[in-house]
């Protein structure tokens, strides 16, 4: 051991003190090092035989120093530390210990052997301003000093995200920041969805669930201000979203869109203001995607002129209906129309299920679903129709019906149309169910950023602790998330303003658009929670951090109105007859000859010297962006038509050729959907005025344009359209957006303006 | 309309019967349709004029057909449709139609006039014989035709996975398939944890509690089993391998790793039957993954020869601690050894934190964590401490330790690898959760997979529909999850093996893989059960089918026993210094120098022939496999160090150049994860003996391979490993692999012979 006695007769060893306390603290030294170093000890000229020999005893492996020696030094070495942030050398440590303890003229000897020892320090690799960062008690660091910055006003980008629904929003926050509305444990089943009927009438009773409907029947026309409900409810428990918008939404707008006027004057105004709940009963268990394959069974009864409402198995039974369990008086049920035999296709009608005393009617028998994954605060349940028998009235006539003499008569002859045109006019389930997703990723990543910006792990050697978000890893977690969700936002706002403005014609598209964005904002909150929950670690996986309720309750999103896989396909297909109303027909394929000529003449020629372009002015520059996601959405759209046409020329059964290109037909849903979201992310910020949300909105423009290009970077190089160096030139640029947006990630998630109640997550709302 | 009668008068005019009725039945003309359409009428000189007057009114969309003619007009055409499978043009139905009602004279003219009306048909775009589909009552496809095929024996399998384990299996299997662990509700938390712990208590009540530890304490010293045991739980309820692993696992073992005989003695043999429940008491609000950071004091009293056991602050309370809100009735806290303010680092004590009555001890603290996003049977806590005293021989004194004279003692000088050796200990939880989770996995593919080989949705027109696992979408989702964790089994049994076999001097390569299995099999537990839940769509968010229990349960894997971006790093620093002992030493950095030289000369040259070569011989190799995986480890391992060096000599901080690369260093730990994988599933494989297994799971290995390769292709193309034409070659090949892997999929998933009562989930329990 060293001793302190030794030392103090012999003080020109101070000098090296400082690295056999790194030797001993930090490092196991190999034999080959042990032999380097005994080597370097040896070669000092300057030491005595017997000091050489102390030295050398220092470092036998079978006598350590023991952790009080450790200490000893430390506190020794401690006494010559420079100021923070000074980058002195084990060696210069070493000189000044030294100098402290000997008398002057050692100095100069010291200097002397300095070039060798400094080879000593060389070859125990330290890096001698990291190591004598231990000796001080601060270290300041790049990624230490990362911190939240104020550079956009937070209310002019709320004003901006609100819009022209500012009130709308303003007033329902209130609603749902009311005490009334504090959160339940989802434990008990019956105590938690009573307590959802229960904040559902609280709504109804300020008009909410009207206001959709039309002036007539108490309603306000404002189908805008529907989604917006949908969309700010959902910053509160997304049970009550759901339940709003099956009593409000599926059951309600069944009636309105299906029906016809005498239905809307009977029903709307007490579905409206919740007197009447109800259900929207669609899926079968053995029928849920495929809905035209559904097998409930409505057949005309000529004489009473009445309808007889049967589930032929048990397979064919409605499953999974929200209010069916518990609160649902009556239904929307889907069934094939039977006359004399002759089956006239899928048709709606107003089922009774129980009365206000929630006697179930004759006939009907149901089951409840359960617990599921989320969403416990909506009783879901399983109806089977036993012979039900209801009046003629009760079925929603708009687009098929029954006349006096018991003829079947519709606008549209073709029960593929009719169907279609049916469904179209419920596409606004698929608006609501991507902004009420979307909204959950705001609250998840306002709870996530907000904690990463607090929470400390980890830091420099001697500095202190660094916020996890300013790790890397951690950014690049959640930063193009937070892109993405922006972008979603304004996505969502043009298919909303789309979907209110429609014509006819435009209706196909718009139903591409709204399938297409559906499945995208949905994938995306899947994924966003998730990241969530992961960034905030044990803390989110704690109930009372929400992000428990917000990835469970939206975990099926992906699935309802649509399963976003098989909306994918949906989008495809229309996107290859774009301009034919058939869009689910698999037998029209002239027009592939089409798309792939008219794609082919269209494409941007590739630069050679663009494909190698790396600068960040051209990186940066949305006609660049733009070009690179159309390029990616037309070559897909052009290949994938090529490719089905190439099997069906070979013979191949078309609907084998379709099953063989799934997956590309997935990639051409999800090229054109992330074109339209950039294109709108893009034309947002154009609009914006403020300069302070312009800056920060182009920069998250940019993170989503590069991130998603990043994403497909082995599709553009597979095609030619970029090289490695540009790839790789955007993976860099990717990763110094996430750093740099890292520093306005707070105020942006502040700006979602999400009411503290509703976060309600003790790691998000500070005191 | 089409009158019959004008038909039965004009019986030639029924060749165009199948045109209009496609017409009308699924498509809407657009006007130049109509304009090509009603020349190519017109063009018919052996039409009448009457005739083709009345032709081109049927094309008017002012008057289209009722939906009875559309029914009737169908039920006319199906009268001369083909056997099953003929692919008739509908202009041959429509001569066939004509020639059923005309005299066999028009016949001749119809013939000649085929060329003209095929133009017609041709114009509309069909594809004849899909469309005449419609028309018949069966279609067979490829796609129709796929389905389970016994190409193995699926027992020989179950019998290679389950290897020397099989009776510990076995038995474990027997219990958890009895009656009284029939799954209960989590709702109500204190029922579930009772219920759990009585669980627990059966499981040791059968000498599992004990098995790991030594036979002098009624144990039987079988590691190896105990690993087996938290696996084969794992199919059961997930908070019961938790409760197990707390129990035995965490609180057992860190009294026997960190611990000396008279703790042995006093302890082993209770906490293994249960008698006395505990706790693992690391974590603390502040300081989760930085455990050197924690705050919680063990100060040592000179004269009453105990300690103080002191929280000093809320952040320095023990949080998400299993056991702790309930059952446990002792705990090993992890503090700060603190002697005449002297501050030792971390060190391990056992503190009595209630009695058996459940009453706390003076000075303990606790609150419940309540509700959790999964685990719910685990009661998890927060545990203060205020100034508990406890004796000194209280202190797990195996590495550190207080002498008679109050003199700290270690056989290890140094904090940091004093630190590393005690957690090194405790690596054991590293293995048993991976394990656990690809159980987990294997549950949750089981159900997904014998689902979708049963539930059919969609089909070919005119034919039934089809199981949603024959759909490419469906197997590209599945199918590579079940190859990764096919591989899983593989390098965790490779995992558990070297463990059980270590020398100490493979420690701290044990420890970098343990970190980097355990991070990337608990990811993909994530992702695979999410996409099990997609994949069953409604019926997987029913609680009664299992996903929801298992993907929430697992969720905290990803975080529990080291969060996983962290592992991922460890690893990377361990393979950056991997011939050092102190793999979490930041300061050590010649070592990146060797690195960096040594893989640059042991790079495999690029051989321009071989990145573009595509056949199926080439990339079915398990030597260009095994290659293209170790390329990519050692690629981004040297990129990784020569990053580092350069940013640390152009005078970076260390800390900072480990931030800006730590993306980077996510990926090197991954590629070399992956590689192990690779390696040990490969080496499976060569070892299996019988036939049907060895190919099925050469398939299954492919995929892994070649999955995860075209996962990175983006990577291969960057550093020009591959062309192309090779990454194309490599996704036509995997969706060739997932195809031919569905038909084996539900014997595959059957070898994992999961206990129908532990799946419990109707669909995937077939009567």
């Amino acid at each position: 051991m060293i001793q302190s006695a030794y030392l103090k007769t012999n003080p020109n060893l101070y000098v090296f003190l400082p690295l056999l306390y790194t030797v001993w603290s930090d490092t196991v030294l190999t034999p080959s090092e042990l032999t380097t170093l005994s080597g370097l000890i040896n070669s000092q000229a300057w030491l005595t035989e017997d000091e050489r020999n102390f030295l050398l005893a220092q470092l036998n492996p079978n006598t350590p120093p023991t952790a009080d020696d450790l200490m000893a030094w430390r506190e020794e070495i401690k006494k010559v530390k420079g100021q923070p942030g000074t980058k002195d050398s084990l060696v210069d440590l070493g000189i000044r210990l030294a100098g402290l303890y000997g008398n002057g003229s050692l100095g100069d000897t010291l200097q002397k052997a300095r070039p060798s020892l400094e080879k000593i320090e060389a070859t125990l690799g330290f890096i001698s301003h990291e190591v004598v960062y231990n000796f001080q008690d601060v270290h300041e660091t790049i990624t230490s000093q990362q911190a939240t910055q104020l550079n956009f006003e937070v209310e002019a980008l709320t004003k901006l995200l609100d819009g022209d629904q500012a009130d709308v929003i303003r007033k329902v926050k209130t609603i749902i920041s009311d005490p009334e509305f504090q959160y339940i444990d989802p434990g008990d089943l019956h105590t938690y969805r009573t307590q959802v009927l229960k904040w559902c009438s609280y709504l109804a009773e300020q008009g909410y669930g009207l206001i959709a409907y039309p002036k007539a029947y108490g309603g306000k026309d404002d189908m805008k201000a529907y989604f917006t409900i949908m969309e700010t409810l959902s910053y509160h428990d997304l049970s009550l979203v759901v339940k709003f918008g099956v009593q409000f939404g599926l059951w309600g707008m069944s009636v309105y869109f299906l029906g016809t006027e005498k239905h809307h004057k009977k029903y709307l105004k007490d579905i409206g203001t919740l007197a009447l709940p109800g259900c929207f009963a669609m899926t079968e268990t053995n029928h849920g995607s495929n809905v035209k394959g559904i097998e409930t069974t409505a057949t005309y009864n000529h004489g009473s002129k009445t309808f007889t409402i049967h589930t032929p198995n048990e397979y064919a039974r409605k499953e999974y209906i929200g209010n069916a369990a518990l609160h649902g008086q009556m239904a929307t049920v889907f069934a094939k129309l039977i006359i004399d035999e002759k089956d006239y296709g899928v048709s709606a009608f107003v089922v009774p299920l129980r009365d206000k005393n929630g006697k179930l009617a004759n006939g009907v028998t149901i089951e409840d679903c359960g617990r599921k994954m989320g969403l416990n605060g909506v009783d879901n349940g399983i109806i089977y129709f036993d012979n039900v028998v209801i009046p003629k009235e009760n079925m929603l006539d708009r687009f098929a019906g029954v006349d006096e003499e018991g003829k079947f008569t519709s606008p549209i002859a073709s029960d593929n149309r009719r169907f279609f045109t049916m469904l179209g006019t419920l596409v606004g389930g698929r608006i609501g169910i991507p902004r009420s997703g979307v909204a959950a990723c705001k609250s998840g990543l306002t709870i996530a950023i907000r904690y990463g910006d607090q929470r400390r792990q980890f830091g420099p050697e001697g500095g202190s602790e660094v916020p996890i978000l300013n790790y890397r890893t951690h950014q690049r977690r959640l930063m193009p998330k937070l892109a993405t969700t922006y972008a979603l936002h304004f996505a969502l706002q043009h298919l909303t303003e789309r979907f209110l403005n429609r014509t006819e014609e435009e209706m196909q598209e718009i139903e591409a658009l709204a399938a297409g964005l559906k499945a995208f904002a949905t994938w995306h909150t899947t994924d966003t929670l998730q990241e969530c929950r992961e960034a905030c670690g044990g803390k989110g996986y704690l109930s009372e951090n929400r992000i428990d309720a917000l990835k469970n309750d939206t975990d099926i999103y992906t699935t309802f109105e649509g399963d976003n896989t098989v909306l994918m396909q949906l989008v495809a297909k229309s996107r290859l007859t774009e301009f034919r109303q058939e869009f689910s027909n698999m037998n029209v394929f002239t027009i592939l000859n089409y798309v792939a000529e008219q794609a082919k003449t269209s494409l941007t020629e590739m630069n050679p010297l663009i494909v190698r372009k790396t600068d960040e002015d051209h990186l940066l520059d949305p006609e660049f962006q733009l070009n690179a996601f159309r390029y990616r959405e037309r070559d897909i759209l052009t290949s994938a038509a090529r490719r089905l046409k190439r099997h069906i020329d070979e013979g191949m059964d078309s609907f084998d050729a379709f099953n063989v290109s799934q997956h590309h037909l997935v990639e051409v849903g999800i090229a054109y959907v992330e074109r339209i979201i950039l294109e709108q992310f893009q034309q947002a910020v154009e609009k914006t005025v403020d300069r302070g949300c312009r800056n920060v909105l182009k920069r998250l423009c940019d993170l989503f344009a590069l991130y998603h290009m990043e994403e497909h970077k082995g599709w553009y190089l597979e095609q030619g359209y970029m090289e490695g160096v540009k790839t790789k030139a955007i993976r860099k640029l990717v990763n110094q957006l996430c750093w740099e947006i890292r520093q306005d990630a707070v105020p942006l998630v502040n700006a979602f303006n999400i009411p503290d109640s509703c976060l309600s997550a003790p790691i998000a709302v500070k005191g």
